[in-house]
């Protein structure tokens, strides 16, 4: 099976890689969600050639995760700005972060710390249940089909 | 600069990806979120090529994402199961799925449902503070240099 064929099933989570799921993708994303705005601080904080970030600006904008806003004058220039849709992808940002933070920090803990502007104090993400806010185990989850199984 | 120094930087969403950020991979770790373990299930339902298969599996087995398991006797086999650190990748399969749900579902609701046997309901994830329990919202959290900053 090809890729492309296997992002037809119906499945979720192929359908979201089939939007974000390239690694340059989400190192943009990574800088979107920290303000980066403009082609140029992309290229410039990632490192990467310009057919590359121009590419993958230009699906994130097509696929509506990023709203292309213009700004300044003579010449009009544009800034990538996170949409909603954009910014519901918090949770897998900060999921791959934190995995990150606890596997992968060479003994040197993590590279950034968030502190939560609500309550004052540097958080970890938890992720919970909707219906009992209780922090998900996997192994308290039973997967059914639902309506859009094949 | 090549993404091979990207994950160079003092970056846990890179570091993650050069561990998870390969697209067979994460549909790889969704088989064994469904509890699937051995390498024949694997490859019916992913259709994938064994050569590519074995080489992911391999690789987060080497990484200690999956744990290869003896099972049977004449000859030995051998199953794959989710470890610790496996299962702690639970958030980021869980984020990946709940976007495609929401944005991806073609109109036809969810593929898959997720009951809690804890509380009885069906779910969905919702990322919230280790601090004061609220749901996270990236407007609401102020990112820090940490210790292992560069």
């Amino acid at each position: 099976m090809r890729w492309d064929e296997l992002a037809e099933q119906p499945c979720s989570i192929a359908r979201t890689l089939s939007v974000i799921g390239d690694r340059w993708t989400l190192v943009i994303l990574r800088e979107c969600f920290l303000r980066t705005t403009r082609f140029e601080a992309f290229e410039r904080h990632l490192g990467i050639t310009r057919h590359i970030l121009a590419d993958r600006l230009k699906k994130l904008t097509d696929e509506g995760v990023l709203a292309r806003v213009p700004y300044g004058a003579r010449p009009v220039r544009f800034e990538y700005k996170l949409t909603d849709k954009g910014l519901d992808l918090y949770p897998l940002m900060m999921s791959l972060a934190a995995w990150g933070d606890k596997y992968m920090d060479k003994g040197k803990g993590a590279p950034l710390l968030y502190e939560h502007k609500a309550c004052g104090h540097d958080l970890r993400p938890i992720l919970t249940c909707s219906a009992c806010a209780a922090p998900l185990d996997p192994r308290q989850v039973t997967v059914k089909q639902g309506p859009g199984a094949a």
